[in-house]
């Protein structure tokens, strides 16, 4: 009776009070609540929209549905980031052992790949042995010993967004900017954070393509953040081609690795110390940019950064000697190169295709329950904007076998397109929100 | 994979073509599409609406996931009546065997009362013995013999409605015109009419209270009937106050019956006659309305009707006797007669409290598997508009025990309010809407 009282409000473009939230979330993660309820209520919010008390509302009742990781007793800066999700995403790899290296806390609890996007849980799998499996007490004890655990959302954390997240797949009511901001903020805040700082991606490869919506999204997460005690910052960054050059889960790992050595892309590098920097001026171990970017270059090329991936990884079970030698990560058994068709400009290197190719491949997943092969996925050389002559090396497949190769040339021909005239790409980062508004760092 | 394509469409405002109407309705009906995605798309058709050919299309497919009644090589006019429901309209109990008793074929499959409304299926089977249940064929057999079958929708009869109603109700998505009409006429053409009269009430204990959404109703099924070769002539009536003076299911068949024998009160004879004179008109059956009634007044004077209503009876397994002595009817074990607290004009009889006052005497629904006492209920004399002196007469309790008598008073405390000054009711019958356009009756 609650539910179908609430939905009928929701519905007619009613509030629904703090309280009565907290009632359906606790109902609805306790099984009291059948799905096509929930499914109908979920349509009418994403049709009718949340008010700001209500997205705060929801964001507790998810939160307080479960347990959180206790972290205040530790008298240390506790900053995570977020990204909304991309292809070649690989920068919470490199970022998390960076910035826990600088003496940051990172509790940084991750997501698996699903559709086009890639996912840090996978990535970090394809070291041999990593097991981002752990209770919260374990969790706990890795981020008190070396300020970083890298885990999966258990349990025991906000179980109602998990169900609900899960029914919202299916039912097309994901796109919603409250529900997908309470959702995030739900888990965020269950890792006891004192900031916040999030990666809105924008451009065609985006989960919400459009500048705007990626704003809005920035803005509801600051406001959530605000609501409780936690500051967020958000960099909007582009998503019209894949960050870096590796895309795939193992070749993203070595990849990773490389940059922690300091041997990452350029694209790559600059995103990562972009959002580094807020980190650690939310952190408050930086007084300004200049002096975070200092202290980042600085553990990269004195190997402290590396190092500290070294022992995260021997903490969670992983074999350590990966991060000198990345070739014990798991090798694609047939290897490609993909040339220039013609001579021209790269006009586009487009990243749901990617990202289909790589699950076409059998690297990411098109349901929860599918096994990847982390091994294979794509070495992308050519950047929007290079100019290539024909027979030019342009990207490398690496697949299971040879019908992998020819799905994966096949993927290459589709998302790389080569014109007379030169586009350009998205400014690599373009826009900063924090409380005070948006701040334009570069036209574009 | 259909069903999220067809939820995200309609979500975001397009158009669903037929053939996605037809292949979503059979998948449901199947079972291959859940509950939980059914209640999504359900609250973004409710949202977001349908248009004239998605609910033509919705309807179509809804009647074709069953079967029908195959009736056209009658070669008579087959013509039934739909009312949107209401407090003490037994209308239906007296209209089918009245018009079938003038040669025109009544294929009338009936629902059960559900909420604050009252079902013809029930009050039916107040009648010792008699069967609301039976395959499409024996309907065949009885509208062929008696040109009348009084009959619940069978597991054969549009099943994908069946299933998609009871979802409804339960997810907040009953209240949608379009999604109410395909509902009611997928049903109805199943019936194989030629024509088809609407009761859309109007008023407090309607359905759709406002008088704009039943004529929007009319206007929808109209629409459909047209597209369906299948006429459909709609009356808008008064739902302020109950029909007629019997509330609740048996008391309600013997009032039906003294109404058959021309004993009925004013208010449930002239709706009666109303919606009666439309059915003899859309079969050809009368030129006029004067016609029309004149030979419905001369069925009912010269006891054809009621014999026919008799021989129906038998044939479903009734007791035909009930005609001439409805004392065999259940009797309720207290009766108790309520006298007006005060003295005033009769300002308001609420019919929306006299149904749930049913429910609480045991008489009606508030879930589908609910059993029934059909003795009980009221049986108001004063009509709205009344002079009353304190201490006289207003109605009659009918209940189990002495507790029920209890309930019974105090709904009628709450049910009839007497006022210093009379308080109009809505006219009786106050508009009549045809393909024609919609015609005003009377005013109030």
């Amino acid at each position: 009776m609650l539910a179908l009282r609430l939905i009928e409000r929701k519905r007619d473009g009613g509030h629904i009070e703090p309280g009565e939230w907290r009632a359906l979330a606790y109902a609805y993660a306790a099984g009291h609540v059948p799905d096509y309820q929930m499914a109908s209520f979920l349509m009418a919010c994403f049709l009718r929209g949340l008010d700001r008390s209500e997205t705060h509302a929801l964001t507790d009742a998810m939160l307080h549905s479960g347990d959180s990781l206790d972290l205040a007793y530790l008298n240390r800066p506790r900053i995570d980031k977020h990204s909304t999700g991309g292809v070649g995403d690989k920068v919470s790899l490199v970022l998390a052992p960076l910035i826990a290296s600088l003496g940051v806390a990172v509790p940084m609890m991750s997501g698996r790949g699903l559709g086009h996007t890639g996912g840090t849980l996978d990535k970090l799998e394809s070291i041999p042995g990593f097991d981002t499996r752990m209770p919260l007490l374990e969790a706990r004890r890795l981020i008190e010993t070396l300020n970083c655990a890298l885990f999966g959302q258990t349990e025991e954390i906000a179980p109602a967004d998990r169900k609900m997240y899960a029914l919202r797949d299916a039912t097309g009511t994901v796109e919603s900017i409250p529900l997908i901001a309470a959702s995030i903020m739900s888990k965020k805040l269950a890792e006891g954070l004192t900031g916040l700082v999030l990666d809105v991606k924008r451009g065609s490869g985006a989960f919400l393509p459009q500048l705007e919506r990626g704003l809005e999204l920035a803005k509801t997460m600051i406001e959530l953040g605000a609501d409780h005690n936690c500051p967020v910052v958000a960099l909007v960054t582009a998503m019209d081609r894949p960050l870096g050059r590796a895309c795939g889960n193992a070749l993203e790992m070595e990849e990773s690795i490389h940059a922690l050595k300091g041997e990452g892309p350029a694209d790559l590098m600059e995103v990562t110390y972009a959002l580094g920097s807020e980190m650690l001026l939310l952190a408050g171990a930086a007084r300004t940019g200049a002096e975070a970017l200092q202290m980042m270059e600085q553990a990269i090329a004195d190997g402290s950064a590396a190092r500290h991936f070294q022992r995260i990884i021997e903490a969670q079970g992983g074999n350590p000697s990966v991060v000198d030698d990345p070739a014990i990560l798991p090798q694609a058994n047939e290897v490609e190169i993909f040339v220039a068709p013609r001579r021209g400009f790269i006009s586009r290197v487009e990243p749901r295709a990617i990202g289909r190719g790589i699950t076409a491949l059998g690297g990411g997943r098109t349901k929860m329950d599918d096994k990847l092969d982390l091994s294979v996925g794509f070495v992308i050389t050519a950047r929007p904007g290079d100019w290539v002559e024909a027979g030019e090396p342009l990207a490398t497949v690496f697949a299971r076998d040879r019908a992998g190769i020819d799905s994966g040339r096949a993927t290459l021909r589709t998302a790389i397109a080569i014109a007379d005239e030169a586009n350009p790409p998205l400014a690599l980062v373009s826009h900063r929100v924090s409380a005070a508004g948006v701040e334009v760092l570069a036209a574009g």
